[in-house]
């Protein structure tokens, strides 16, 4: 993983996003979406299987990261250590051009019940993954359950902080990241 | 709301999830669904305006009645106690049928990716409702997300466990929402 390498795959994802935004998810081809990228149709299936893959596959990534994360915590970690610890690797392979992304996404969200729908799944993923790995670590299930879920609202609390307005370009992900789940552990203690 | 009345309504809810679980959801027609229901199209359509709207409308009801449940929990009820109010005011209004839509419901889910995007969906909505009905009593933001999210996994908890297996018929669902609800603050304190 690592850095983020400007590249096909990102200008596709940018112009897809961009084109949902302005015509809807389902008006959008992926002929269009080349043409936006200023690629051909040929570059895009060697990167994505259709238009509905491109939007997945960011998704599944981001899965997988948050998974080896926790499942790399130190063994005596607490569920939520685990979280943070889960956070901080996906944040690591999150650079500009994901910042960039957010407020087209949002937009492009906004706009679409589908890409609603698809964004409510995503969620729904990344909650699976988390409590997977958590559980794969011995924390019994509503436990992680509930810890992954603090771990979604972090990540999500976090990528919008950190891709709003203008931030200054060393500010990291990571740190906003830690932010917002400190924030919800904090908010944890004054449910009762 | 109160009792569940069994009517033209629920038929066509029932006979729907059953043809989702069958044949997917997009190969099913309203007039699949009709026929199954022992009802016509007209029929159908004075309930529903087309088959989507007959997953949507169950969820906005439910949004409707734990927001509801919340704004009329005690000015003193902590934020978690007012969620415990918003999902007894939700559980007066689920009875038998509802009961025995749980497993069907949770077939046809499995069988369709459609089905799981709005699934999703239905949770990131009822989480919003809940949010909302929080805020408005004063509840600051991370801890009114955080109180709504655990009232949608106790939600899903006592869902499922009320609507799987051979239970008595006196159980009641409110019963089962207390429990996942008190499992996950207990649950909660073995965070750190």
């Amino acid at each position: 993983m690592g850095r983020w390498e400007p590249g096909a795959r990102e200008r596709l994802v940018v112009a897809a996003v961009d084109l949902f935004t302005e015509q809807g998810y389902d008006a959008t081809t992926v002929a269009e979406i080349a043409e936006r990228a200023g690629l051909t149709r040929s570059t895009f299936f060697r990167h994505f299987s259709d238009k509905r893959e491109l939007l997945v596959a960011g998704q599944e990534t981001l899965s997988r990261l948050l998974a080896d994360g926790i499942a790399e915590a130190p063994a005596d970690a607490s569920p939520l250590a685990a979280v943070a610890e889960g956070l901080a690797h996906a944040s690591s392979a999150m650079g500009p051009q994901n910042r960039e992304l957010g407020p087209r996404i949002r937009a492009a969200v906004a706009a679409s019940a589908e890409l609603q729908e698809r964004d409510a799944l995503k969620s729904v993923g990344m909650a699976a993954a988390m409590t997977e790995a958590l559980v794969a670590r011995g924390v019994p299930d509503p436990v992680a359950h509930l810890a992954a879920e603090l771990g979604v609202l972090a990540f999500k609390r976090g990528y919008a902080e950190w891709s709003e307005g203008d931030r200054a370009p060393e500010d990291d992900f990571a740190g906003y990241l830690r932010k917002a789940l400190d924030e919800l552990r904090a908010a944890s203690a004054s449910l009762h």
